[in-house]
C-alpha cells in the first residue's frame, strides 16, 4: 500500500505542467462573455466598441462609430462582425500583440477610468473567432502620418499566446466619399453566433452605450440591412481622466513590500512622495516618524518590519504626537462622470416621460480607488405600470446586460423600500414596479466585476452604500413629485368647480328667476379659501426654448404677499431669458421674485424663458415661496437649505472637482480636503440640493 | 490635429506590456472568491481541502482531513488556517510549483471529474496569504517511500508567475500518537481574514462537504478553540474516474485543426481512433469517406477545408450512404456521482425528516462532455414552513455557497411549477417556500463556472434541463407522499370513530338499557365500506434493523383477495430477513406476497427487518397491490410499470454503468448505445423506478 502511494504522488506530480493564459481562456471562454451563441456577438461587438470608445477619448477624438453584422451561413450560424472608428489607429508593430496576445495592454497598471483594463478583451474576441471557425480576424489600421494603412490577419497560437500573423500589406484606406481616411481601425471577424433582437441583443446595447456616451455617433447595420442611427448629442468630449498614483489608504502589505522592494529612490520622503497620491511633504515626514523610519533611508533596504511599521502608519494605526497622519483624499481627476444633465439628455431621448430625476454623487474612495456614482430616474404615465421597473445599469459608460441579479448596482437598488416613494414593492425589499426606469453609473479606477465577462459588480460596502444614498435622494424627489401631482390634481378639480360650474349655474338660475348675473368672487375666495400656484414648464419649438409661466392666485379674503422662488439649470450652462420681472440671483441655480401685494381674487404672473437649452433637458419647474400663508403648489422655503446651497457652492468654486482641468499632479494638490480611512463620506450630492428633481 | 493624433497612437502604443497572469489574478483577486474578509477564509478552506479531497480520491485512499482555524491578531483581522490529510503527499520538487505558480497543474487537459481543474486555486491562497499579511505559506510534505517530510516556506514573485521558496529542510513528521506520519499534506498560512458563524461560514462549508463526501473523515477547530467532527459513513470510495478522450461532438474547428497540425499518427484512422472516444473502426472509415479523405492521409497534411470536412462528418452534416455516422456516447466512467443511498444518509444525518426523495439521473452528454445530474428533497414537519426552502447545490462534490440567484441551478429548481406538488410558490415561479429542502450535485468533466470563483454555474440548456426533469420527477414523489398522507389522516379520523367511540357508545347505551354489549363487526364494516392498509416502517436501535410491518383490514361486507408488493433497499445492499410469509421477488427492489383470502372484519399482517443499513437509509416503505377492490394506503399496482423495471434492469445489468470497474479504455467499448448529437436523452433515472419516494 506504501510503495504504490508513493508511485501515486509521483505520478500525479510528473502529469502537472504549466498552462498557458491562453489555453486557460479558450477552455473557460464562458469567463469572457462566450457562453452561448446569442451571447458571442453582443460580447464581440462590446468589446471593439469599447475599445473605440476607450482609444478616441484618450485621443481626444469625437468617436464615430459604425457596427455591421452580416449573416454568412445561417444554417451554421456563422455571423461576420465589422466594426470601424475614427480613432487614432494602432500602429503596425502593435497590432499582433494587441489583438493576438492575451493580457496585453496599457490600462492595467494606470490608476484613472477606462473601459477597459485587462487587455484581454478583443484578443478573446479573436480567439472564439479562431476556435468556432478556424478563420484569423482581419485588421484595417491606419495612424495619422502614415500615407496607407496596414491591412493584416491575427491568428492566436494558444499553445503559447502569441499572435499568428499572416497577409500583412499596406493599401489606401479610402472613406465612403472616396477621400482618404486619415486615422482610425477597421476590425472584421467571423464567428459561430446568433443574432437575435429583444431586452439582451447588439441593439439594446448600443443604444444604452449611446445614452452614457452622448459624445458618441453610432450607426449600426443588422443581418436584415437595416441600418440604426444613434446620432451624437454633444460636441463636448468626456473630461479627460490622468492616471493617478496609489493612494496609501488602498495598499496591501504585499504590494508595498514589492514597491519598496523594486524602489530605486534615494530617500522615504522621495519614495512616499512619487510613488503615492495623497501624501504632502508634511505628511511623508510624519509617515517615517511614526513609523520610526529615518527620512533618509532608502525604501530598497527596508526590513519586513519596517514595511509592516509604514504600512501602519498608512493606515492610520501609528500615530505622530497622539494624532493619526492626515492623508488627502487622492485627487478626482482620474474620473470621468456623465453628469447629470447628460444622463438626463439620454434617458428622455430614449423614453418620453414627464419626471425624470438624475444625479451625479460626489467622488468618494473605497480601499483607495476614487469613485463616483451617478443615478437616473424616469417616472411616467406612458410606461408598462404592472411590470418590475427598468434596470439599466453601467460600469465607466459600459452597459452591463446580464447577470442583473447578481450585480451589487442592483442589490443597492434593492435594498430601498421604494414603497414610501411611491411606487410598489413586495414586502419593501427588491426590484420595485412601477411605470419608471432607474439609471446607475458607476465611475472607478477599479471597477471590480464578478468575473472577466464585465456583467455584474462584485460586492463592495462603499460603493453599495453611495448607491444606495443615491436612490434614496432620487426616491425623496419621486415621492415629492407625486405627492405634487395629487395635490394638483385636487386643486384642479376644485378649479374646475368654481371657474365653470358655478357661473353656469349662477348663469342659468339667472335666466331663469330673470336676474341679473350675480357677482361670484366673495362666493368663489370662501370656497377655494387659499393661495393657488400654477406652474407649467413646456418646450418652444420655435424658439427652442423652454417657456416658464408661473400664476399666483390669491383666493382668500385678505390680501397676501410674497416671494416666489424658483430652480432653474443655471450650472448647466442654460440661460434665462426675457425675464421682464427681474428678480435676483439668491444662489446657484435659484432665482426669486418679490410679488406685489395680491388682493383677495387677484393674480399675478412670473414669465421667462431658458436658452441654450435642448428639447428634454429641463422639463418641471419647481416653486418655492416666502410668506406667512400657505401656497397650494409651492413649497416654502428652508432658509437653511438656501444657506447650505450658498455654502456648497463656495465649496465647488474651490475645489473645481468636475471640470479637472487644473493640471495639478496629485502631488501638489495639497489644498485639498482630509478625510477618515474608509469612512463614506457625508450626503454630499452636488446636484440635488434642493429637492430631489428639478 | 493630425500630427497629435498620431502622436498619440504611438504613445498608447509604447505603454502596452505583457501582463504576468499572477499580477492579473493578484489585482482581480476577487475572480477567486477573495473579495470580502468573510469570504477569504471560506475560499482558503475550500481550495485546500478540494486539493485534499481530489488527492486522496485519485490515490485511492480515504480520507481523513483536519482543519484548524486561530486568531493572530483580532484588530487587524489575521487568521492562520492549518489544513492536514492523509494523501499521497507531494514530492518535493513540486512542491513550489503547486503552491507557487498559477495555472500549474495536472487536470486541465484531463477530461474527467475532479474539484479541481485549473491549478489556480491554492495558488491563489498563497498569493493572497503574501499580499495582506508578507508572508510565505508553510508547506509540509510527506510521500510514502521517503524516510523524512520536506518543509519549506513558499511565496509567490507575481510579476513572473514564479514560486519564491524559502527555509527548505526535511523533518520526521510525527502523528499525534506520536508515530510516524507515513504519507500526508499540512498547509499552513496566515491571512487578513474574519470568521463567520451562519449559512456562508467554514462550518457549513465542511458540512455541507461530509454530505456530498460521504467517505471523508473531517475534523474542524474554530477560532474558540471548538472542535467539530463529521465521521466518515461508508468505508466504500467513490468510484474512480477514468479520464477519457475528447468526443467527436464536443469539438471545435479551432481545436481539430490545432489536433491534426500536432498530430504525429501516420493515418487517419489511427489518428481518429486515438484521439477521440466514441469512434469505432468502422466509424473511422466512415468519417473519413465522408469527408472525402484518405483513410491513409497523414493528419498533419490536411488543409483547412479537409479539416472542415472532418468536422462536418463529425457533426452529422456529411453524410454516408445518404446516413449520419453513428458514434457512440462518450464513456461514462469519467463520472463519479454519489449516488442515492449516500445522498439519503447524508441528508438525513444533517436534518432529521419523515420523507427523504433521492434520484440519480443517468448520465448523459453536452458537446461532447459526459456529466451526471443527481438531486435531493426532504420534507418534513420539523422545517421552517414559512421560509423559501433551502438550496443546497454542488458541483463535482464541492458545495456551491455563493450566488445562488445566479447559478444555472437554481434556475433550474425556479423553473418547475412546485404549487402542483404541494409547496407554496409565488406565480408558480422562483424558488419554493415551505418545510423543504432541496439538493442538486452535477457530476462533470466540464463544470462552467460563471468565474473562477467557481461559485455558480453558467447557462447551459443541456444540464437545466436534465435538472429540471429530475425536480419533476422528485416533485411528483412528493406529491404522492402528501396525497397519502392526506388521506391516511382522513382514514385515521374515521378508525378512531369505528374503533373508539363507536364501541364506547355502545357499552354506555347498553348499559344504560341493561342489554348485553351488540356486536358491532357488521356496522363497522358497513361504516367503514373500504380495505385499508397501515404501514409503518421504524429504526430499531437494539437490532440495528428497519422494521417493517404492514397491515391489510378488511371492512366491507364481502370475501376480499389480495397480492401485497412493496419496495425496498436491494440495490443499495439492503437484506431483507425475518420475513416469515415468504412471497418472491417480483422485479429488483420489489417484493411481493400473496395474502390469504380475507373474509369481512378480518385482518392479514406482514412483518420483517430490513439489515445491513443505518439509521436513516430508510425511512418509508410504499405498498401496492393487486386486486380487484381499492385498498385506502397502498397503490394500484401497475403491471406495465412492473415490466420497465424488469427491462431497464436488464440494461443496467449489461451496461454496468455506476461501477466504473470494468477496466474498459474508450476505444473498445463499441457495444455502447448509439445517441444523437446534441440531443438530451429521455427520462432515463435509475433510481426512482418505481414512484418518486422510497
Amino acid at each position: 500500500m506504501v510503495i504504490r502511494v508513493a508511485g501515486i504522488a509521483d505520478k500525479m506530480a510528473k502529469n502537472q505542467k504549466q498552462i498557458a493564459i491562453s489555453e486557460f481562456f479558450e477552455k473557460n471562454k464562458h469567463f469572457l462573455g462566450f457562453d452561448s451563441l446569442q451571447r458571442s456577438i453582443i460580447t464581440a461587438v462590446k468589446e471593439a466598441v469599447d475599445n473605440s470608445l476607450d482609444a478616441c477619448e484618450e485621443a481626444r477624438i469625437l468617436p464615430d462609430i459604425k457596427v455591421k453584422i452580416t449573416k454568412i451561413d445561417s444554417k451554421k450560424d456563422i455571423l461576420e462582425l465589422q466594426t470601424e472608428d475614427n480613432g487614432p489607429g494602432i500602429p503596425q508593430k502593435s497590432i499582433e500583440k494587441v489583438f493576438g496576445q492575451l493580457l496585453f495592454g496599457s490600462r492595467f497598471h494606470a490608476i484613472r477610468q477606462s473601459r477597459g483594463q485587462q487587455g484581454i478583451g478583443i484578443t478573446g474576441v479573436v480567439m472564439y473567432s479562431q476556435l468556432t471557425t478556424g478563420k484569423p480576424t482581419h485588421v484595417l489600421s491606419k495612424v495619422a502620418n502614415d500615407p496607407t494603412a496596414v491591412s493584416v490577419n491575427i491568428g492566436l497560437d494558444t499553445r503559447k499566446n502569441k499572435a499568428v500573423k499572416s497577409e500583412q500589406t499596406r493599401i489606401i484606406w479610402e472613406n465612403d466619399d472616396l477621400t482618404m481616411k486619415e486615422h482610425g481601425l477597421r476590425v472584421t471577424t467571423r464567428m459561430k453566433a446568433k443574432y437575435q433582437r429583444g431586452r439582451q441583443s447588439v441593439f439594446q446595447y448600443l443604444r444604452m452605450t449611446s445614452i452614457v456616451n452622448p459624445h458618441a455617433e453610432i450607426t449600426f447595420t443588422d443581418p436584415d440591412g437595416e441600418t440604426y442611427h444613434w446620432p451624437r448629442v454633444t460636441e463636448r468630449l468626456p473630461s479627460k481622466v490622468d492616471a493617478i498614483k496609489p493612494h496609501p489608504h488602498g495598499i496591501e502589505l504585499g504590494q508595498l513590500q514589492r514597491m519598496c522592494r523594486e524602489s530605486s529612490d534615494s530617500r522615504m520622503t522621495v519614495f512616499l512622495r512619487q510613488n503615492f497620491s495623497g501624501v504632502s511633504m508634511r505628511a511623508a515626514k510624519e509617515l517615517c516618524e511614526a513609523a520610526e523610519l529615518e527620512i533618509t533611508m532608502k525604501p530598497k533596504s527596508l526590513k519586513p518590519d519596517d514595511v509592516r511599521a509604514l504600512l501602519e502608519a498608512f493606515q492610520g494605526e501609528r500615530e505622530v504626537n497622539g494624532k493619526a497622519i492626515k492623508l488627502l483624499s487622492p485627487p478626482t481627476n482620474c474620473l470621468s462622470p456623465i453628469e447629470e444633465m447628460l444622463i438626463k439628455k439620454g434617458l428622455s431621448k430614449t423614453i418620453d416621460s414627464k419626471f425624470v430625476a438624475t444625479m451625479t454623487r460626489a467622488p468618494t474612495v473605497s480601499h483607495g480607488n476614487p469613485f463616483q456614482v451617478e443615478v437616473g430616474l424616469i417616472f411616467g404615465e406612458g410606461m408598462v405600470a404592472d411590470k418590475h421597473v427598468e434596470v439599466l445599469r453601467f460600469a465607466n459608460r459600459v452597459p452591463l446586460m446580464y447577470q442583473q441579479g447578481g450585480c451589487l448596482l442592483t442589490k443597492a437598488i434593492e435594498s430601498v423600500d421604494w414603497r414610501q416613494y411611491g411606487l410598489e414593492q413586495a414586502g419593501g425589499k427588491g426590484v420595485p414596479k412601477g411605470p419608471a426606469a432607474i439609471l446607475v453609473h458607476l465611475a472607478s479606477t477599479n471597477v471590480q466585476f464578478t468575473s472577466e465577462a464585465k456583467e455584474a459588480l462584485s460586492d463592495n460596502e462603499f460603493v453599495f452604500e453611495e448607491t444606495r444614498r443615491a436612490m434614496l435622494e432620487m426616491g425623496r424627489g419621486l415621492r415629492k413629485h407625486l405627492e405634487k401631482k395629487k395635490k394638483m390634481a385636487k386643486t384642479r378639480e376644485k378649479f374646475e368647480l368654481i371657474n365653470d360650474i358655478l357661473p353656469a349655474i349662477a348663469e342659468k338660475s339667472a335666466s331663469i328667476l330673470e336676474r341679473p348675473i350675480p357677482d361670484l368672487a366673495g362666493s368663489i375666495t370662501k370656497i377655494m379659501s387659499a393661495v393657488i400656484c400654477n406652474e407649467s414648464t413646456t418646450w418652444n419649438k420655435e424658439t427652442k426654448q423652454v417657456d416658464v409661466s408661473i400664476t399666483l392666485f390669491n383666493y382668500t379674503s385678505r390680501a397676501r404677499s410674497y416671494s416666489l422662488l424658483v430652480n432653474w439649470p443655471e450650472k448647466s450652462g442654460g440661460e434665462m431669458v426675457g425675464n421682464e420681472r427681474g428678480g435676483r440671483k439668491e444662489a446657484m441655480g435659484i432665482w426669486g421674485w418679490k410679488i406685489e401685494t395680491l388682493e383677495p381674487g387677484e393674480k399675478a404672473v412670473v414669465e421667462y424663458s431658458l436658452s441654450n437649452l435642448e428639447k428634454g433637458d429641463w422639463t418641471e419647474t419647481e416653486v418655492f415661496f416666502r410668506g406667512s400663508q400657505d401656497v397650494i403648489g409651492a413649497t416654502k422655503l428652508d432658509e437653511k437649505m438656501l444657506v447650505e446651497i450658498r455654502k456648497q457652492e463656495e465649496i465647488l468654486n474651490q475645489s473645481d472637482v468636475p471640470s479637472g482641468d487644473n493640471g495639478e499632479t496629485s502631488e501638489n494638490n495639497e489644498d485639498g480636503v482630509a478625510y477618515e480611512p474608509g469612512v463614506v463620506e457625508g450626503d454630499s450630492g452636488q446636484t440635488t440640493l434642493f429637492g430631489g428633481e428639478n
